[in-house]
């Protein structure tokens, strides 16, 4: 049986690979309904339309490369979880054909829904 | 009786005041054992030890005054509870004695140790 930590790293590496092929329709559905993601530099965004509208934007402005390493998962009860990760690799600017190395951490607060983990909140900064 | 949504943002006002008071013990007091603060542009502190070095890095580097905004408190169970904040005011580096404006979106997993409630995680980045 999968447990709920493979199935919450099954998510987190969903979220990568979305990210990767610009799949706004992907990312979504890795979002709870009242889901926010809080970008470096942006606009929380809060709910399934606003995050449509903010990934769209995201994915109209660059290309993304890059590889999540899973810090820490910690389970919280059957419903609620939070999970810690670091990416890393390259995004491509449309608008220059610039492409610059990438590296983020991230903090997700994570939230079974209809059954399926989901990302409720999301937010990501810079280590240097 | 005072609810843990009430504690909870009395533990954000008691984070705020330490910081605004440059307050290493206060700010190490607010934290888990194990707490873990993600500045932007710093490397993870991890632990009362790091979160030590981190803060007194930080407070000889700048002097804050900033004001907390609650946006959410979302308790999970009566042990875990996350909030999301935006912090807004100034910021006086000391090496320059320049003073600039802040803004600051964060995000806290918040644990009650010892019967009280702590930052366990806490992130920040800049919504614009």
């Amino acid at each position: 049986m999968e447990t709920a930590k493979t199935a919450i790293e099954k998510l987190l590496f969903n979220y990568q690979d979305a990210l990767n092929t610009s799949d706004v329709n992907k990312v979504l559905s890795l979002y709870t309904k009242d889901g926010i993601f809080m970008p470096q530099g942006g606009p929380s965004a809060v709910g399934q339309e606003q995050l449509k509208g903010s990934y769209e934007f995201v994915f109209k402005t660059l290309q993304l490369n890059i590889k999540f390493q899973i810090d820490e998962v910690t389970l919280i009860n059957e419903n609620y979880a939070f999970a810690r990760t670091v990416s890393r690799g390259t995004q491509l600017i449309h608008a220059t054909g610039v492409k610059g190395e990438e590296e983020n951490r991230e903090l997700f607060v994570l939230q079974k829904e209809n059954g399926a983990w989901k990302i409720a909140r999301y937010i990501f900064n810079k280590m240097k």
